[in-house]
């Protein structure tokens, strides 16, 4: 088994250091190869995603992933941002599952902005379809306006779409998912305005009948921006597209006040996957060994358990994440009044030790 | 001066009655005329938008727009659904202008799933949008595939699409709005992922050099969704397309816990304009006499202000309202311990007795 330990740029080599101490430590059988990739990579070899760095991701079961992005990157044309990287490896893995957890961990209920009984004890899965829509959908491109508002205008335009078995195989990972869980999935789309959302709710609806013990129930967008606010615990398992899905983890990421604490996987048909913090590079505090690499150490976790079947070591990840917690060491991120205030480095040395 | 009044399904009718007689009131000089729409439409003429009501529309200086839709019509092809009408109305007067104000009133704090010290003082102002973008983007449809992920397989398909003209009336709409505010705006975009978000950055930075005196500054959308819950009053006015528009404007509503209060405007380049609550029909709740009027007769409030030239008289209701709250008066879904849970008539009674 091999994994690829791209830290990317930001707090990405930080976190990442940490999480791979934690794998060390396990003294598990596999090999783990390190590239470059986003910024990094750009100012090393004029790419986001080098040639290297992509084929040691496709050659490996899994990519252990930091962050990428800084601000100073913002004016480069958009093939060579730092985000490309992140869509390239989706892209050429088919890395079409995402995985987003929004748990509320019980010594963390008041980093939320939300009220404690609204917020405690949550536990939502979004599975966010990862290689279809809008995100990569052609054409797309500038051009002169032949219709709409101002024939004759310069217009910019992109292309939402997904075919039946694009949402059939997301669909049944959501089922699937909802099988080990509370047997319940939300399909967020917004069909009453859009043909791609009309046939991603036919769809969902099909292959329900092939889960007859799943209940299976439809959201609007807008409606589910909403609920997520009002009464997040009403949620588990949220099925929807790459762009819908985009914002709502984030919003459901942010409701738990900790997204310093939140894994994400990225899975295609194989079983190869991805592996990220929800959160992104943070480059204010970049360097400073003061991030929070608990996301990232939970990622390897989620590693472990969906692409390189360890799941007794996953369980050990966890629970010494939990014991960390309840010792009551905090990043700057989670802290609080009565809590002790630990850089990246104590945090990794305490989940080692807990391990 | 006339007046289009169109209460629509659920309680559509309840709410706009109230408003009605709030406006009766005022004894201004204007014309009121009533039209059915959406599902009482399709009902009595076949068709979520008759004819006959897209004229009355038209040839009105405003619209009072109650709401529409009811799971009932779930089952219909899409062109004939009740929501179809208030999107033919936005179409059909390029009502291209979307005013969402998100307001949380000092007496309402408590409404809020969000801790009272993140909420209270709240007054975000969004401006969406309304006639472009994914919502009317053309070509559109199913097919069969012929590249992509599954090619031979069927797919649905949307164009996202702005033009820089679009853009720009939009955009000098929000900075506008700006200047008689904080002088700041937020644009949101994905311009990381989409061309149509690139462009719009772009003009937003052409715009921003006519208004020198306001700041501007860019946000994902992603992060947009989650700064909205992190640190709302941070925002003042934001502006974004239609799509994302859809989905933030009801996030931020909901954040104030008081969606029952909050009125919308969707003007057109020559002020005519339509006027909603910022909720929906509620169906549940329809005929019981329960529904809250107050988020109808605020968009009252802004028709006469925005369409209909009379400010004295928008301030009035405004403070009207504001006086209402203050004696104590609510409806169910605003009412907490202390205060006296009333009707939608006797919350209408309310305001008529203040002005
Ligand atoms: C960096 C960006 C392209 C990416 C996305 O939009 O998918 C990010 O926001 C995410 O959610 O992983
Ligand atoms: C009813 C629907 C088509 C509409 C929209 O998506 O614009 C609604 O959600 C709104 O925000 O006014």
């Amino acid at each position: 088994m091999k994994i690829a330990v791209l830290p990317g740029d930001g707090i990405g080599t930080e976190i990442v250091a940490e999480a791979v101490r934690v794998l060390d430590v396990l003294d598990l059988k596999f090999e783990m190869e390190s590239a470059l990739v986003g910024g990094a990579a750009y100012e090393a070899h004029g790419h986001p995603l080098p040639e290297s760095t992509l084929k040691l991701a496709k050659e490996s079961d899994a990519v252990l992933f930091g962050a990428v992005g800084d601000w100073k990157y913002d004016k480069l044309d958009r093939p060579l941002r730092p985000e490309q990287a992140i869509l390239g490896l989706r892209k050429n893995l088919g890395l079409f599952a995402n995985f987003r957890p929004a748990i509320c961990y019980e010594e963390l209920v008041d980093a939320s902005s939300l009220k404690p009984e609204l917020i405690a004890g949550l536990d939502i899965l979004i599975i966010r379809e990862l290689t279809g829509d809008i995100y990569f959908g052609q054409p797309r491109g500038r051009r002169i306006a032949t219709d709409g508002h101002f024939p004759g205008a310069e217009e910019a335009f992109d292309t939402m779409r997904y075919s039946r078995p694009e949402i059939e195989r997301i669909g049944r990972v959501a089922f699937e998912a909802a099988r080990k869980r509370s047997k319940r999935v939300t399909s967020v789309d917004k069909n009453n305005v859009l043909e791609t959302s009309q046939l991603w709710k036919d769809v969902m609806l099909d292959i329900a009948k092939e889960y007859p013990d799943v209940e299976l129930d439809h959201m609007l967008v807008d409606n589910a921006a909403m609920q997520l606010v009002k009464a997040p615990k009403k949620f588990d398992v949220v099925v929807t597209g790459n762009m819908f899905g985009d914002i709502l983890s984030d919003e459901a990421a942010m409701l738990t006040g900790s997204i310093g604490m939140l894994p994400s996987a990225s899975l295609n048909s194989s079983n190869q996957g991805l592996y990220e913090p929800s959160h992104g590079s943070a480059p204010d505090i970049a360097g400073k060994g003061v991030a929070n690499p608990l996301a990232t150490i939970l990622s390897a976790a989620m590693m472990l358990r969906f692409s390189l079947n360890q799941p007794e070591a996953a369980d050990r990840i966890e629970s010494a994440v939990k014991d960390v917690l309840a010792s009551g060491l905090r990043t700057g991120d989670i802290w609080s009044e009565g809590t002790k205030r630990v850089g990246t480095r104590e945090m990794g040395d305490a989940v080692v030790a807990a391990i």
